[in-house]
């Protein structure tokens, strides 16, 4: 019974994306199924955003509410037992009435993971963006530097989406090298339609001499559209976590 | 023209196993067209050793002749481009024409990939064995130091495999927890049939508390196949390096 807060990690690549859609099988309508398969309850769950077709996660958070009441580790095998391999909930908690798994959001967390080689990985395939030049990632923590903060990201979002307003605040870009792997962190307050990909497609361009670090402090402070790299693909992205 | 060794990363789950047989999917066919169609030879690759299927590598390693004399850069780039994504040719070497990539072995290391989680991960689904029992690193390490050595190992292998002798020698284990993931590094000078997966079943039995490190010692000493752990699934081990 109350509010219940779960933490999912999924593989997005079988999925058109969070949000629920008729007649289209997505992250929300699969865990609503499985949540009604466990409680006989028909919820909605509210998800800390959404997240694209293809958009992987390891700490989304929603909240829904039950009439009954389950513990939440009962309510955590339950769930997923009916859930797919490529769903799970990793963690179930109990929430006041009017905590918003959306409104209520501080900060929220991207990884976008990059194999950086001249060859492709076979065992990174479909988890890691990979990108055969060199990249400089002087250059490119250079560049992020200029995200952080709060500006208007106009120039960094694709088309097709209404907001209302382009506003964002950035707390923090890490960008760690192991190997020939790449984990670009990028954490903010939101984010616009595809901006963590169009800010990786960037940072791409940059550490690989295509683009320079003034280039991005000029697609921050100006929002030429004309500045952004290409959007990375879906599959490199990660809504790694989400803050309270 | 002359001796080339290829060193190959491959996802071993759509294949048959390494070994080329008439009307399978194997990875070492698979290379053989490829090699095939870049050179127009129908050459015979030889590998390092088998891997079976389903299991996968990071460094295989495999040598083959050719009467072309071809750029190992160049060699590389073609053979790639005809591979499919789960295959990929991470290094050309010109090796002498007496060098084999089978009997020249001189260290063959396997690693073994768990997810030590009471939930399952699905972005480490099919990569990861996942077990959700709490293990005692300590004593899996603890009984892992029975198997360093020259000893006859008749007691775990899967049996069908004909081997003139059962005495192979292991010259490490190592057990490396990093959060909730749990690699298995064993090198030996060659393994039996299903050894490392009967090797890394039994220590999972050991690590959560279902038989001790001395029953490790006895399988070692004894051979009694009736120690034997479970036979871990074949998804979670990677040829991860093979030196001369």
């Amino acid at each position: 019974m109350g509010r219940y807060m779960i933490t999912v990690e999924y593989d997005g690549r079988n999925y058109d994306g969070w949000q629920a859609q008729e007649g289209r099988k997505t992250i929300e309508g699969t865990i609503e199924s499985a949540i009604y398969n466990v409680t006989q309850e028909q919820v909605t769950i509210f998800g800390s955003g959404r997240t694209d077709s293809g958009v992987n996660a390891i700490g989304q958070t929603a909240h829904f509410d039950l009439s009954k009441d389950i513990e939440c580790d009962t309510l955590l095998k339950a769930i997923n037992f009916y859930l797919p391999c490529d769903i799970a909930v990793k963690n179930v908690v109990k929430r006041d009435p009017d905590f918003h798994a959306r409104y209520d959001v501080k900060v929220k967390t991207y990884l976008y993971k990059i194999y950086n080689s001249k060859v492709r990985s076979p065992l990174r395939e479909g988890r890691y963006y990979h990108c055969s030049y060199n990249l400089d990632i002087d250059s490119m923590s250079k560049a992020a530097k200029y995200l952080i903060g709060e500006h208007d990201f106009k120039g960094m979002m694709s088309l097709g989406s209404s907001v209302k307003t382009t506003v964002r605040t950035i707390y923090d870009v890490k960008i760690i090298k192991e190997g020939e792997e790449i984990s670009v962190f990028v954490s903010g307050s939101g984010f616009l339609y595809n901006m963590v990909r169009i800010i990786v497609g960037t940072l791409v361009d940059i550490g690989r001499g295509k683009k320079t670090p003034s280039d991005m402090q000029r697609l921050v402070e100006e929002g030429d559209r004309k500045l952004q790299g290409a959007v990375a693909p879906a599959y490199g992205l990660y809504l790694y976590s989400v803050e309270y």
